[in-house]
């Protein structure tokens, strides 16, 4: 718990949450090569989804920037997890793909997922500069309002 | 087509659908490096669909895990192409993206999906245990129920 | 610029649009080993939308294609910028994942998506058959009718 990413957290203020474990037969992660893949994370802390509904009807796209914020958090959550609590192996993060669980009238998704986004480079730096797609979706599991995977290179 | 997943397979009573043919400019996998993506699939037998419609409306989860299990099997039938009828070149499955056409207020997308997460590991064992997603989509091609496209780490 | 497939290009008399810059902390391209990932790409040119709505209401698959096709000359550019003007660094397109702004009841996102595929073909020759993914979504960021983001191997 000593690279300076884990330093940078700290001066940061911000802590990882609990890596989720998936409930079904499939994992949080996936190493191949030196990408290392995440399933698909949600808005999660503690166990608790926080942040439940639809871009464009119950939520505000501020609202939803702060659940793709913790969403991305939760990435880097089960990268620490694939990566023994070493996030200096990360070379970069390579890509995000966000869905924004939304009404078909709702066009910011960028909005929504640059708050997964600013997270990584806030915490990355340079390192956090990654390419994206965001996209709507009619629904996501347990009406979370974003769901977000992410590829990272790291170091083996 | 006496490798040891293929042996599993006849145990198992499990026989692999007829790979699809794309009838556009695309092709059913590409191998780079080594990992084999392969073209989105859905839950097709005999060049029929066997699964139309959307979760959340005239379809239950139930039906949907067994359309998603198909599709699982036709990732599978593409692998088996890719791979010159060797599925012991299978390193492991890396990923599952799997998308569930639903309603708005359809939020079980992970039990559907479940339905090929346990397929790929009930055939390929700890090798089958991937990293996914699974959301959700307004529509799919032809109606179907499902579609999920697969990236397998393989050996040269 | 006087690789072969520029010169290609300039043959078929099509010239690629100018690069689109993301407007928040990700990057257009990320090149990782020997794979180059695209952000996702839209119908733009010269910084307009050139194509806005949904199929299945107020645009034909016709108009689709027509976008699609525009999406993968922008995915093309961003390659092209990645890879400092020398398109004949592509071993091969790997993937395109294609998400169409559509209604519920709308099935066709092949016909639409073929647009992309056509081009990459028409293009790349041989080097542009990808597998991919044609899907709906709900909406897409500033109302565009298509979205895709493309995976390729390239020559270091």
């Amino acid at each position: 718990m000593t690279d300076s990413i884990h330093s940078h957290l700290k001066e940061l203020g911000i802590e990882l949450p609990e890596p989720m474990q998936p409930v079904a037969t499939y994992v949080p992660y996936v190493i191949s090569g030196n990408l290392l893949y995440t399933s698909g994370q949600g808005p999660v802390l503690n166990g608790e989804f926080k942040s439940v509904g639809k871009l464009g009807d119950n939520l505000t796209v501020e609202q939803g920037y702060e659940a793709s914020r913790l969403t991305a958090l939760n990435i880097l959550s089960q990268a620490n997890a694939a990566l023994d609590g070493n996030l200096d192996r990360i070379v970069r993060c390579v890509k995000l793909f966000g869905l924004v669980n939304c009404t078909p009238d709702f066009t910011d998704q960028p909005k929504v997922i640059n708050g997964a986004s600013d997270l990584m480079v806030k915490i990355l730096g340079d390192k956090g500069k990654h390419c994206r797609a965001a996209v709507g979706a009619p629904s996501l599991p347990f009406d979370t309002s974003v769901e977000i995977d992410g590829i990272f290179e790291i170091l083996l």
